[in-house]
């Protein structure tokens, strides 16, 4: 039986534009991902009618209701109170959760005392079944009245897709018949359009498994979703699909189910027991922030230099002045020396290089904003990547980031690394 | 009359989590700021029959209905074609807005024939007032049936922002009677419920203005909002109360209607003519791109060092390798040391230096997850802070670059820099 779940967001603040609904994103890929229908999202105020009354209509179209936000300790958080009436249930005193919210007052808040609105958040709804929060103060809940499964989460984005991921997601699989698998394969230096060009009439044609692609921040992604009696059936059905398209795409595929170009870099890195550093100028310090995000970096990451100033360039890494002079500081001979130099500055085996114009204005020697020069350094060879991005700043800077971990990649598995993609498509429909 | 909106986002690409809905976001803020109420927001697929049964109960409880997506020439129009049907119109073809889509191809996709497709993009509900789309293919529409305005936009972000700026504000500004003016206080050094228990009785004795508190990433913001018969009216409600909260939170208050700390800094910077460069161990970058995120920063930003191996706080800041090894990396000398140092190095006025754990485990020295030290150098002195934070890496690291930002806006601005907050609160809600 294929199920339909509809996503309620409880909160002021989504409908006077606050925040966005970002909740509802991770939520409906997550039971996209399950088979699971959704067919709307409605967000609702701190309102008990309007809460009510999308709930009503919600429960007469869907047979999972999973709402977001409300939960809070302030008086405003209602969620609890309209669902409990909606479905005929009593709110009452959940000790063990009262004990979890005692606990993470201690640990985290150890300058605030507890209030008794924060023993509001132990009031749930009787028979329920309890989603421990680790990771705020609020239970979620869940419970099952005549035929529709209802789930309250906490709105935070943090808590809400941690709850989903370890306490919803257990919860969904046991209401699935059979098993729903998917693989995505990450692509870096292909366009989203020209992908799906490739795929179109393939796509078309799948039924099972199916195809999704996605386009986010430069990258592509390839879901491969199966549906099959086990999960090692629905995985065997994804096996030549996924075989195919890495044949297809080759060099392109960066990972499959991998979060990002820089941890497939970090992983290698470690594997083979090599270092890495940089030397930024347009990134300003986002390569570094990027592997540095990673939990454990400190392994395989040595440093970094931001030489934003021209100067900088010549003295803390001692790049040639008269490549500087010649050149200018957003040439090919400049990344390259970039790299070279951070090599031997950091006393790192590689170093990534950026330098180039993020925007909003060309440089003085009428360099186009879009334009960067990507380095990697080895201890075997140099090689620099152009770009020329046509979009934002920020975009700019991340894409130029991406490709300098892509040169890395390539370099760590042995591809070619002489081929520039030109990347400078942009999604737009 | 005050008004009520409702808005309809149209797309499966939302209901399968590809995008957030943060069209919802920009136009609710939009017409929070116009004054109209919003009650409801909804996502509903490519799906004629749902998309009615969304538009008729919109219709039932809103007096303007907003529509995002469905206007392009591959989902058969279906915005469109369904609005019209509900408000017993007919889709007739407009010349105008096929020569508009003409120029636009001609323009932007030489090497794309248009197709038939295009022109359906043409056929607009008879009597509609046309949008005109200068960012995109798809013209949007507004009319009115029976006192209720709809108003049909395209879903690419880029356009609908765009296209809600410049052609449905001033449709929307002729209905709205009055003014709606909010002003935004954002505050460091301060936990949310801190921040809520000192205004509470405050908040709910106050209709107009209101006053409502947020919290994200280590700050909070505290918003006051004003209804008056007109912007001046408006204003001079939110003043008084504007100068009370200043008067109150002192320091902790770093700007009003500014987008970050970063963005102060900068601005403080160039005023004074002074540069800034960092020196970074736990943030690992992440101060150099906060700073470098920002549009011109090259103006005040000259550079930074990542040290991330111990090693190049001294081969590269040239930090006394006897401190290190009496005091290890993570102590508040090294902090010090480095932010000195970084002045030197970088040639720049003020240096900010982080050096602490952003975990997941402690260092070989035994310091705990979450210590950070965080230094200013100036040419006057050098300051430190210490926090403790019992948080993730990702929040400990955004956090501890927020407080060197914090410190040098303190010293740009004459506040004492002596006093350390201890942020160490977590919103749950």
């Amino acid at each position: 039986m294929s199920h339909t779940a509809e996503l309620i967001a409880v909160g002021t603040e989504l409908l006077l534009g606050n925040i966005a609904n970002t909740d509802a994103q991770m939520l409906s890929r997550g039971l996209s991902a399950l088979g699971i229908n959704v067919f709307y999202h409605t967000v609702v105020g701190d309102n008990p009618q309007r809460l009510r009354a999308a709930v009503e209509l919600a429960r007469s179209r869907a047979d999972i209701i999973i709402t977001t936000g409300g939960l809070g300790p302030t008086c405003d958080d209602l969620t609890k109170t309209v669902l409990a009436d909606c479905f005929g249930k009593q709110l009452v005193f959940h000790a063990p959760s009262a004990r979890r919210i005692e606990a993470y007052f201690q640990r985290f808040h150890s300058n605030h005392p507890m209030t008794e609105n924060n023993y509001q958040q132990a009031m749930l709804p009787d028979g329920c079944i309890v989603l421990d929060n680790d990771w705020g103060t609020a239970p979620g809940v869940a419970f099952k009245v005549d035929g529709t499964h209802v789930i309250m989460l906490p709105g935070p984005p943090r808590e809400c897709s941690a709850m989903f991921t370890h306490r919803v997601l257990p919860y969904l699989e046991r209401l699935a018949e059979g098993a729903i698998v998917s693989r995505t394969l990450k692509l870096f230096g292909i366009g989203e359009s020209t992908m799906e060009a490739q795929l179109r009439e393939t796509m078309n044609a799948m039924t099972n498994p199916t195809l999704a692609p996605y386009a986010k921040e430069g990258e592509c992604e390839l879901r491969i979703t199966a549906k099959g009696d086990s999960p090692a059936a629905a995985l065997a059905l994804i096996e030549p699909v996924e075989a195919h398209l890495r044949t297809h795409f080759g060099p392109l595929v960066y990972g499959v189910d991998v979060p990002s170009l820089e941890s497939v870099v970090f992983a290698l890195l470690k594997e083979k027991g090599l270092t890495l550093g940089c030397a930024e100028s347009c990134t300003g310090g986002l390569v570094a922030k990027r592997i540095t995000d990673l939990a454990g970096s400190s392994a395989v990451f040595r440093g970094g230099v931001v030489s934003y100033a021209t100067t900088l360039k010549h003295t803390l890494l001692g790049v040639d002045p008269g490549l500087l002079e010649e050149y200018g500081a957003v040439s090919q001979p400049v990344a390259r020396a970039m790299a070279q130099q951070a090599r031997q500055v950091l006393g790192c085996d590689l170093a990534i290089a950026t330098t180039g114009v993020a925007g909003p204005d060309p440089d003085d020697r009428g360099n186009p904003v879009g334009l960067v020069y990507i380095a990697l350094a080895t201890p075997e060879d140099t090689w620099v990547r152009q770009i020329h991005l046509s979009m934002g700043r920020e975009r700019i800077r991340h894409i130029a980031a991406s490709h300098g971990f892509d040169l890395a990649r390539r370099y760590l598995t042995g591809l070619p690394l002489d081929s520039s993609p030109a990347l400078t498509e942009e999604k737009s429909s």
